[in-house]
């Protein structure tokens, strides 16, 4: 199977803090520093070093367009300027996790919290509105919690918007990447302290687990070799 | 193939700046947080997501004791207080690159050079006293210059450098982590000014690189599953 | 019933970040600032209002010795230097989260973990050598974790070290104030990231919650009026 | 008797200095530690702290609009923009200290004087202008000064204020919270200078003895349990 | 009557912060701009200014050795390193208020208090210990309490320790600088708060009226001009 | 004969950095010491403090409104915003170091150059255009340079500047502030380095020259004592 | 032979980086240092320097408007702005590195490469826009890379430009300073590495051979002396 | 004549800060940032970058171990550590500036002038004691002040202390740089306000002049040509 990125292609990754992750908006190094700078601490530095470590051959560029706090409709009032504007061939979105939270840590500040119903009805807009732009294609990313208490009322919360996140890819075709579903994974074994301190946040290992996820849904091959290398 | 640490082992990542970049001494955040600090933004950090990303099963700690501005002569004097006094199961070393640089950027300082003679007998010194301490092993990594150009007098001086590791890995039976015929393979395909801005140090492909090519010589497989995984 | 703490009487609180946080060990304000600098924006600083405020007829000296990232193996070791050299005559001791913790944000560095029965023992050391030297008494604090799923195994280990610290008081007789229960109680109405980001650090509700269980132990009356006040 | 404020209201607390205290305009830290950040390290925090530990099972917004250096003056100008548009439902009001102290300290300075009848006009106007949008209500609190002479000019220009502040109470029927009569009570036993280091701005036992006499004026049980609960 | 100060000599001007106020220890400035620096903001740079442009004619060494925060007690300790050590010709000399204030603003820290018996008895010894090495003399200058009402307390008890002074100056035939009286005088037609904040710390204004007192003892003549000068 | 300023007038000192000495636009203190922040540390704070301490009875209002770098030029251009906005009733004027100084230091740039007969006619065009305007009334103070060599092209280009002042003050009646005849007269004692790093930005020394002969214009009586005083 | 700028004369040095190195936009420092400041750390700092020392007699102004990151796409943007808005006598230019750089150390951002067409097209039209403006003329210097093999795709690239530069030099008749030619000969003796940490940004050294062959093109005498001086 | 420093020699330049100028003691730039950095911004700066880009074919190591605020006495002791433990080939000495320079700024701190005599027997000691060590030779460069008026005080002692540096140059045959009179022929043309702020401190035209004639001493050829170049 092929990766499905091609050379020239330009991957925009867009979301929340969980994106975002300290990125610089205006890196001072020279340009060949300035990639880290620019993609921040997250998975989206991981799945760019991937990318080219493995792939040399294609050109592929990696963006970030991760801002911190942001729920979905904040993303949608920036998503003709900083998504559309640019042109992206591939865009990777995960948001849900700030309009499931703010439900839970400010209860007493209702015009923060973003309603399931409004949740899908803006994503499905944003979906159908940007396929049509693009080259390559989407991978939705569903908003994760690292908590494995399926009974905990927030997993229970952010549960119900990935369940939104699988239908909205499922019936407008694009890929999955089911981050959920790899932390489980992952918190079959670690206790959710050592991947993220407010099990939303993921460390090092955490943006490892995202990356491997969003690579996944696009047919990454980590054995892959140019032709006629030997 | 089964990857070689065991759970419970320690990974220590020895070298100069490329090992260090940047890690910080005294991290202030959360232990979840400290992960990156620690680790700095170069291979070892690389290194340590993919190792727990994917064998979430097996706990392993990595360490980066990398020192901005080491030659071989430095790494000596404090090889048993940052070292051995760790005790490490397992120790990938890199160093060289400086005790070369300074031949070509810094001529009229003869006694910050290390020549072959002095890097060879201290890398086997090292060795020799490191191996029966190790409950794992050591991976003997080369040092690398980001020049195609193998006329170039600094690539010529760093490849025979290199060859001394090749050897000393060979007599001493330490696994081998080839980072310049690693980084020739890229080199076929991008210019040195994409991996690294001084051909030196690389950015975050060149990392992801050097951590590919330590993590193959410990067998490491990006497909692995943890037993009883579906 | 008389609020315990005499006019003349000095209180230490003593622990870890929950106590300490954000202390400034040389405030640079007056004396009348420096009050709050020195206590951190945590509980202690709720603890020293409320006294002053309620009971300004005695004069009660709070201060605040909790070190960041302190375990009870820590805290033993400098006990003899910042807590009995400063002669306090009540203190007020909450350690053992960070106990517990690294067992689970750090299961690969074992060397961090203070297993329950150096716990206990170091606890009932503590005890049995401060008691004698106090003129009024000693207030055991029990660790809390602010997650009301009491099968989350942190909670579990948690919950065990926390009757660790009842039965230590309940054998040396001194008072208790159980803050898991106060917390548990906050728990059944709000959802523990509206009370801690991280489900440990308390914010100002949390710390407010602990100055009440810790004035409720020394019998502290919100309604006390001094003597002779119409 | 019942606490004032529902479950699901809003509290606003608006002044100069002694209400800002600090407070962070764009707090950085998550919702969870924003609370205090926002609220100041002054009486708004302790209000918040007490409000959310006692009452848990209603939710109530406390917010901070205090801006350092206002007299009513300038409080007028800004009333609409930062009281009103915020729709809230009782409102808390501490204001005059800096339309009488520049009236000693800058003798020099006429026009940042506010002179008692200015201040009763404004004062008069903001409440008849709010009490209408308010499904709360309105606590007075009259400026204060922590001067134990009353024969200081000074001071009996201040209580000349609240006595203002008394009479406008009293006519509007608002809530009143007196916390000239709150410190005099103080400062019977304590020197001024343990308070406040200039007699304006309260330390944090200061704070406390505000909150409480803000809290007192809406029948705030410190021994209120939830329904229900043991 | 000629100014006591001559040509060559050096004027050492000690105390608490009213003396220190911001000197710099090491003033990294041209020795021409280190003047100022090294002393700060308070009276001892007024009365450098004052003497140099007055008396162009006589080089004069003014020093300040004022450390904040120093009562008695610690100038004591450091009398003989920071005063005698440098062989001034002159030393003015202004402590006890910090003696006295902590008796007020902390009364819980009794340590921290210095008892009349304890200031009169150091006052004389170095008062004793220095006059024999002095070639020009001593200025003693009370302590001073901005709080014009002589029955607040603390003015009660500064007067105390000013009489001490006062006593002391008699007794040894020293100068006296009554800073007190000065400032009464100042005080009969501005309110305090317009010479300091705190009463305490005077600002430009109340150093100047500092340098014009202890000028006075000094005989200092505004109106001279240099022998010759027309 | 009696000091000029009457109670309640504002007296505004004007100029380039030898007025301004590093003033603060927007202080953050308290208003009492916020007199020394927005006065910086030049010959306006002098002139404030001896004017306050001496004449405690009149209530005068001193402030500083020069502006680093600034030529007749720059000044005339800020003269309505910054001067007469104000509405004072005294201006005290010292500008030209600067349209002379740049003919020296950077010949290069005859852009940078003030000629004298512009520097005339623009002194004139203020003058009679405030004069009307003031209450009180105007000192013009020459430019100075502390170069006590008048043969040096420099030190005779400001004499010709300053005889334009001394005409300009003779011609329009203001009062005279002859700041390079008090600066010889220092220079016949010292040498201009322990003046001025520079020979043009007096230190506390020549801040306190300026401010002497400034006052002395003004019929300041370092004597005076408010009427009844004894 | 007579050197070719005429006192009075500006020279106005612009590019990229290379020219920039630093420079000040607003320095804060005297006119005397703000020469340094204004004019970075790299040739036109070497440049200035060595015309005044060597040409007293001569005022020559020169001026650095190098912007880092500039390609002559960026630069074209800015030169009226910039350039002739200043009205130089004589430009020194050299432009080109970052046109060709970024189409090698970032090949997957094409719009950011300028092709060789742009850039000789866009060089015309400058140098045909610049020349008949000044009254001095133009120095056109050829960009350069630190890399002595020829055989390197960017330094093959870099000489293609630097060739358009030749021929643009010739067909306009503006002066050339052949900076490549000028490094070759150095680095037929030092390692690039020595002269550039990244083979484009000179440190100190190449800051000097840059001035040198600048100065050369302008018939620099390093010997000249002023007509009369001995 | 061929210029007198060998390839492989080292030459120092010690002094004051006119030396110093800023020289970074720990430089944190890469090696051949690390040129500048500790080479500071003066004249050894532009020593070092005329040096190597006019014999490249020589590799000569630079150092500059100015100190400001040094007079020969400070120097005297530092030598042994600073000077001659590094074991240069070539000394470069410009000292004297600070030993008269307090005589005329802080006549009032006799204790930090030097007199002749003893900067006289101090420096006729360090040549004595160097001389022998050295494999090339030492460069007394006169001390000198921008003053053209050779009647101002001043000037006349640094002219005396220039002649104490040229006589000891002359009895120990060491090369002479004569400062003074290099600089007074710019000052022929150009105001010293051009030159240097404080007329000592020289800004960067002042420092090419000052290495011109360290330079001229050593027989240093502009026009050089390594042998065989073209």
């Amino acid at each position: 199977m092929t990766m499905k990125i091609k050379s020239g292609q330009h991957l925009m990754l867009v979301g929340d803090s969980v994106t975002d992750m300290g990125r610089i908006r205006s890196p001072q190094g020279t340009p060949s520093e300035g990639f880290a700078e620019q993609l921040g601490h997250g998975y989206p530095r991981a799945v760019c070093g991937l990318l080219n470590a493995c792939y040399p051959e294609r050109l592929i560029r990696v963006t970030n367009t991760g801002d911190s706090g942001n729920n979905i409709r904040a993303l949608k009032e920036r998503w003709e300027r900083d998504v559309l504007a640019h042109r992206p061939d591939w865009v990777g979105l995960m948001i849900g996790i700030n309009d499931v939270w703010r439900q839970f840590d400010s209860p007493h500040k209702p015009f923060n919290h973003v309603p399931p119903e409004e949740y899908e009805s803006t994503l499905r807009e944003l979906v159908a509105r940007t396929l049509p732009q693009l080259s390559g294609g989407m991978v939705l990313m569903t908003p994760f919690f690292l908590e494995p208490n399926r009974n905990d009322p927030m997993r229970r919360r952010v549960d119900e918007y990935g369940e939104i996140v699988r239908r909205t890819a499922r019936e407008y075709g694009t890929l999955l990447a089911d981050t959920q579903v790899a932390f489980d994974r992952i918190l079959a074994h670690r206790y959710s302290g050592m991947i993220a301190w407010d099990r939303v946040h993921p460390n090092l290992i955490g943006a490892t687990v995202l990356a491997r996820v969003l690579l996944e849904a696009l047919d990454f091959d980590y054995a892959h070799r140019p032709a006629g290398e030997k």
